[in-house]
């Protein structure tokens, strides 16, 4: 292999590489990129394989050829060369690199014993603008559970029906719930299924998390393949391949709220602010309270911690239904709160021991399911 | 105590205050502030017994008292606060804030069990322009040793004599030495000393990486003042008390080479860049070879790792006197360069096996001693 490119093309590319290398002692070629001339370009690959990530450069290429190389020592080796052109080349196992006045080489192994990242069969296609798909998945994204005890939750859950796509995600506390209306005036033009039957996919969180990194602040079409087992988000330069998740999301639909006894209006900039007081004066189950007032038209936020102290915000609102006396854990009302665009919230409650919904005014495309702390 | 002040004014000294706080399990007093009425402003106190730190807060006093409150948590409560004024009131060992519509109380403990903050005797002190003040101290600090197993050096040294002051810091594999000339053109304005004696002080490191943040961009004139035991750096609104290091400074006058076999003259960023590079090949004991090639009139930055790969870079340089082949740790190297603003740079040489000296080219005010890695 021979070949030149920009040093500053190529270490963005080798960024985005090295996110989905983990550090593997069992299987050290993991810990390598694939480097290869393919059809005028560059390709580099990661894998940990679960995630595989591959991403082409533009170069100009002398001879063809292969390699893989350790993936931090190249990385960190490009970042700190100066904005010019690198030459690129392969001998002997060793991945040669000149630039200006540097030269280095770096020992590698045979590009053949690199894993093979799987390629979709493409029985399923959906078409998307990046940044409608950020915003997406970035809305539901914070309330999946971290942990992989339950792999099924640790995901976003995708319902992809004819006329509308779902974003799901839960960790059993709440629940984050976005819809893309694929008939709405603003995103006719901006996703574009290619399938008539509705399809349901379960996506690993970090899969999730590495995709929205990478759309980062794009503004392109993008297309995202399914098969029964993978999906592949092809952004065209950038192809993202993860395995999905087997088995059954929870029934979260039966938990969804049908009607309210208590609704409340309030402007979401007030109630986040008191939820942070509150908050610094609540013991380590991050408990406080809130109380809607209908007489009053006011929403109260207590925090009651005997040892440190006490804490009570008044935030004006209209009320309509029930009193309530409900107590949250502040952390997951503040994640639901920061999910919502619009200066208005609406909050709607069925008493202190069952779920209560955040809302925005405006819109009927997001909601949030808040469990409540039950009173022992 | 009753009072009113500005959030943003108390946020920031709060922020500051909080600083000095070390969770403190066997003294709980020292979790908290001590807040008190001072003739006519609200006065701010923390310390951990080795640094205290006082600030005072314009506000408008109705009443006088005072008392002390758990430090993380009062300052967490009013960053979170909207930029309104504050009331502050103090009853039966309770701190009352009230903010808009929001209302809180602290417990808080009896005033009088505050660690009294020393007093220093003044005798001897010093005014310096802040921002001196801040280039002085940032040119040396990141020298000083980390570990406290030798306290003496975990430190900066400040050398007053009647004509210049001088900054040290060394954890004996590297020493930076930085010089205030007090009657140079460009400082005879902004550094006085009222005293005519010379006097040496060893500064704890916290202690100066304390005042370097308290400094920030300010441009102010400053006194500091020190007796047998303590130091007070006095910014007015703000006091930084800290006791000195007790003992010997080591005798490092001894270590400062006086000739040199080898000169060389280059450019501080192609330099920084090759080092860089060169510092992704090393090992664990972070070791690169500089070649000083008069010849060629160039440096050449090595760096070979067997397992790795190997890197080499070629930068043009005058060099005066005998070749030489030397080893260095190049984290130490790249921390001597980041002191230096120059473009180009002076390194001197004694041989592989005696320290080297990497200096500006400008200006006499500050030079970075570098021990080699000998060789076995």
């Amino acid at each position: 292999m021979n070949i030149t490119c920009l040093k500053e093309n190529l270490k963005e590319n080798l960024d985005n590489a090295l996110r989905i290398v983990k550090y593997n002692s069992t299987l050290p070629i993991l810990n390598n990129f694939l480097i290869a001339t393919d059809k005028g370009r560059l390709k580099i690959s990661s894998t940990d394989l679960e995630i595989g990530f591959i991403s082409w450069v533009s170069s100009k290429i002398s001879k063809e050829g292969s390699i893989t190389v350790p993936a931090q020592l190249l990385s960190q080796f490009v970042n700190n060369l100066p904005n010019k052109n690198i030459n690129i080349e392969v001998k002997d196992k060793k991945l040669y690199l000149s630039c200006d006045n540097i030269k280095a080489f770096i020992n590698g192994l045979s590009a053949e014993d690199f894993p093979i990242i799987p390629k979709i069969k493409n029985t399923f296609s959906l078409n998307i603008n990046s940044k409608i798909l950020k915003e997406a998945l970035g809305s539901v994204v914070n309330s999946a559970a971290l942990s992989d005890a339950r792999p099924e939750i640790s995901s976003v859950y995708f319902v992809i029906e004819p006329d509308q796509v779902k974003f799901v995600s839960t960790d059993s506390f709440r629940l984050a719930h976005k819809t893309l209306f694929l008939k709405s005036e603003e995103l006719k033009d901006k996703i574009k299924i290619d399938y008539a039957n509705s399809r349901n996919i379960i996506i690993p969180l970090r899969t999730a998390n590495e995709i929205l990194r990478i759309l980062g602040d794009k503004n392109i079409n993008i297309s995202i393949d399914m098969d029964q087992n993978q999906i592949l988000f092809n952004l065209t330069d950038t192809h993202l391949i993860s395995r999905l998740i087997e088995g059954h999301y929870p029934d979260y639909e039966a938990i969804i709220p049908k009607s309210f006894e208590t609704i409340c209006r309030a402007s979401r900039n007030d109630l986040e602010e008191a939820i942070k007081l509150a908050g610094c004066f609540s013991s380590k189950l991050n408990e406080i309270t809130l109380k809607a007032n209908g007489a009053e038209s006011r929403l109260e936020v207590f925090s009651n911690n005997n040892e440190v102290g006490n804490h009570e915000a008044k935030i004006s609102s209209e009320i309509k239904g029930k009193d309530v006396n409900i107590t949250f854990n502040w952390r997951y009302f503040l994640d639901g709160l920061k999910n919502i665009k619009s200066d208005d919230i609406i909050l709607e409650f069925n008493g202190d021991q069952k779920p209560a919904v955040i809302r925005p005014v405006e819109n009927n495309d997001f909601f949030y399911i808040l469990m409540p702390i039950r009173n022992a």
